[in-house]
């Protein structure tokens, strides 16, 4: 898909109403699903999740404000940003007063719906804009919300593209966010182009695709596979990758993980413009890979960061503010950051007491420089030397090595470097 | 106690005769337990301590040296430091030529009396100004000194004041000089006053004291409380704290350890002139704690070094010598250095995994500067990090980062890091 | 022996065809063990060494290469280098263009016979001169090489020369080449005057020498010498010793061991031309003694590396090329290199908590800077440091240093930091 067809299928999504859970994340999956074939979980309400407790579901079957003559003023139906996300039901009559302190607007933005969510502490509200606002000016008005909170499931979407080996990179994007485009559809069609991609051309690491609902969608999924976190080496996380002209990289907390080279690398050789950004424990679901139990190297990949553009939030952050070439030219970056990270591969020579005998293996070349390259892969495959390092070593070519590699590996002579046996570390 | 008051009291303990042992040392430890609950350890003379022996206790009963016509010339009564410390007894008549072997003076300081000692090695002597010396002419004087080394007991001073965790800051001061007012009181009425202080406004850490016989002392400390060691975090040797216009930091033998940086960071913003010198095995008991087998990061304050000015070791060092404001401007700046060190605790997030939930525990703020001061310290709370570090890496304050810590400390989210469990690591 | 001594056993050591097995390999170790205990180790063919396994031994009875009248044209008995070396048998007439397939030459130097082996792979063949091979100009040969390939034995010698401490250093040089000069017999003879001169004064470090033949030889030597290898601390390969006049020191694949160092000093001191080059996969036998599994910190010394000369590999490389100076001046900084790491000895505090009494053994010096020399010692001495680095951390000078260690020694506060207990370490 290119921009265009990126676009289009962001419009799809875009009248979606999503939170972190219901039928508009099951909606979203499931058109997700047309493209890759990714598994849907369903997590039960009440499960316990590290510190955190999956929460009810929230199903909104209508919600307005009417002035006492029924005149429907504000309405779910024109926006889903109208209704306070996991508002409770609601409904009667309530005087102008009352009402005002569950009214959200922006003063600054008087034409923009704020998007306002109340998850964790039970309360109804409606987000309009300032001027919708200030026409409110009766003495009662009526309101209806029908939703619903009840015990249910909590849902994600996870897919694994076996690499070459079984050690991960983990792609992981919110899918909680309502009829926003930037921050939420961008990540989200970015992220499965990204993975048709893939599977169309098999990476050398395996990819790892999470579509989880922010911060308790990671929370959730990482409290399930804790046994799989020590293959996942690398982790990026994506995110507002539909505007702007500039790239923004967060790093990991670590600020000098793998993930933070490869990615400024690759931005520098991009010939597009970027930024790099230390780590900071707020923003997106990096939050939670990088918590000081997980660890996870998990750097951040936006267009537009949290919080520093007027349409933040807002109806604002809509269809025509999303821009197509925006949405390619990040799904190539990422593409490259994988790509990059793969010829990362590290190695661990499997002979590593003195040299093993190329020759038996038809390995001894005529070409000693052939030679040398077998052997400063032998010499410096320990499990810490990624191929670029070799390179930058030895002062041979990545792509002589890489032919190296492929030949020194399919000869049995050194295995990737990882924490299983070699035969199940690479997927056949 | 302000710097007069501290020198008040150096006066009422620059009589007594200290030594490694003694009557001296126990009268002087009695004076201290006037203002601090001080417990006086007793270690039996034979005791192996490591590679030394705690050796038998000296008792000075009378010494004086006079002329056959019983003129007593040179008299421990006039000053103690007229004879030579841990002499053996002696009595009889002595040729002026005999005498000289057992004589001690100054030649380019002939108005003052040089302190000596012979510990280990059995002799007898006397020291006295070069002047004196110059006088003795006749051929023959009369020695009597009237001591005693018999079995009996080694002492030395203790006091543990618990901080709000058990870690521990050791203070250690050196108790075996005799009448010499900075080399020893400055140090002794330096610690006396922080302690008191600190028991007036209990630390973070918890602090020990201790007043000890120079290497001896703190040989026969370390040798008796091995296990107490792993509790003890940063250490610091004060000395010659009374006079002179310059600090002098000498590092810890690793010379980066927390006591190295943040004394350094005391003294650079306290407004006082410094110096920072490096670790070199020689000086006070910062050599016993610096040792291989010991290592702990014992930096060494003062503000006269080891032997770097005339009155050191010598009858100048008298309470003409010692400054009042000098001990007051002392005693706040250990005081500063506890409180950074204890500012520097270090925590453990107890939630590792992810996120905790702030917000059923009343910690989610309305305001996002306290929430992310919450997520620094979550973040960067695996046992390494200070809150120093903390403010250093987010470039939050102290103030607030102390602020928040407290609160995740009573929520149970943050725990002190130490080798213990935290609910007995806290002091309650 | 002095250069012309050692220029005369090379000459002596030229004429005997060796190879990796084979009576030349025990002919040349016989003549060496002459001048030093060398042993013989005997390995069968077909054992298993790491991924190798020893050869067959190979001997040469007679090979010739004679046109149909019965002359002679190319002869074993005239030079060596004729007969490809691992030739395997072949007797018969056999045309001009068969024959070019087995004959190999130099075209850029006419007048040089290459020296080419086959050891894994069967072949026939001979070495000549571009002009020789000009000259063959007749339609048919005859052709009689009477050569061995069965099993026997696989040889190497090998010699450890105790010293102070029982760590060791190890000694590499090959010993599988025909009459080839300065590659092959320089190392060999340097290295035989380097043993004979450290047993007549015997070195601090233990000092081992291995005469190997190339590859196959260090393999065979490290598998059957597994558990030594903890005890080898540096490790250099000698060879292309006799001629240039600058020496060439390529460092082991970490770079930064002591052996690099130690070297890089000595060489900085010599007043001889030097480079110091970076590791690289490729060689002598510093390959398998710095492979990853291995990790010897083995460097290699030379004065013309690897293939860098047009002699390299010829009949070139005779005993005209070959120069007494450079033999002599030669072995004179191998043993300043041995010197230099034995100075460099790490010791460990036998009484590490806090310090131990000096007086009591007669150590308390009267004058302050001796006793400040035994402390530096006795504080830095936990295995890690070596009189070089307490130098440049004290700013005491090494000879002061290396009196009062010895002091230390002689009254049992310090030890040899090994890994073996201090009795049993230290060789009597």
């Amino acid at each position: 898909m290119n921009g265009l067809e990126l676009h289009k299928l962001a419009a799809r999504l875009y009248p979606i109403c999503r939170s972190i859970t219901g039928p508009g994340v099951r909606e979203t999956l499931a058109i997700l699903q047309e493209t890759i074939p990714l598994t849907v979980e369903s997590v039960p309400s009440g499960t316990p999740v590290f510190d955190w407790v999956v929460p009810n579901e929230w199903t909104v079957r209508e919600a307005w404000l009417a002035d006492r003559k029924g005149n429907r003023l504000v309405d779910f139906k024109n926006h889903n940003l109208h209704l306070l996300n996991y508002s409770e039901p609601f409904c009667g009559i309530v005087s102008r007063a009352d009402l005002d302190a569950h009214l959200f607007s922006l003063p600054d933005q008087p034409d923009a719906i704020p998007y306002r969510t109340s998850y964790y502490r039970k309360e109804w509200g409606f987000c309009l804009t300032e001027n919708q606002r200030a026409s409110l000016t009766e003495s009662e008005y009526e309101v209806s919300i029908d939703t619903e909170l009840t015990a249910g499931v909590f849902n994600y979407g996870e897919l694994l593209i076996p690499g070459r080996v079984q050690d991960e990179i983990l792609i992981s994007t919110h899918i909680c966010h309502p009829s926003l485009a930037n921050d939420n559809l961008s990540g989200i069609v970015v992220a499965l182009e990204t993975a048709r991609r893939l599977l169309a051309t098999p990476p050398n690491y395996s990819v790892r695709f999470v579509f989880v609902p922010g911060t308790i969608g990671a929370i959730t999924w990482l409290a399930r596979n804790q046994t799989k976190l020590s293959s996942i080496h690398h982790a990026l996380v994506l995110t507002g990758l539909g505007v702007g002209n500039t790239f923004h990289y967060k790093q990991s907390r670590s600020g000098n993980a793998a993930i933070d080279r490869v990615t400024a690398h690759v931005l520098q050789t991009s010939g597009s413009r970027y930024q790099i950004e230390p780590f900071v424990p707020y923003g997106y679901d990096e939050r939670q890979y990088n918590s000081p139990g997980i660890l996870l190297d998990a750097g951040c990949l936006t267009r537009a960061p949290y919080g520093t553009y007027p349409e933040y939030h807002t109806s604002l952050d809509n269809l025509h503010f999303l821009q197509a070439e925006a949405l390619e030219e990040s799904t190539e970056l990422v593409g490259s950051v994988i790509t990059a990270l793969g010829a990362r591969q590290t190695f661990r020579n499997r002979f590593p007491f003195g040299e093993p005998q190329l020759g038996k293996r038809g390995l001894y070349a005529a070409n000693p420089a052939e030679n040398l390259t077998f052997l400063w892969i032998l010499n410096l495959s320990d499990g810490t030397n990624s191929l670029d390092d070799i390179a930058a070593r030895s002062g041979i070519s990545l792509a002589d090595l890489e032919v190296a590699a492929r030949r020194l590996l399919d000869a049995g002579l050194i295995e990737t470097a990882a924490d299983f046996p070699c035969e199940s570390a690479v997927n056949k």
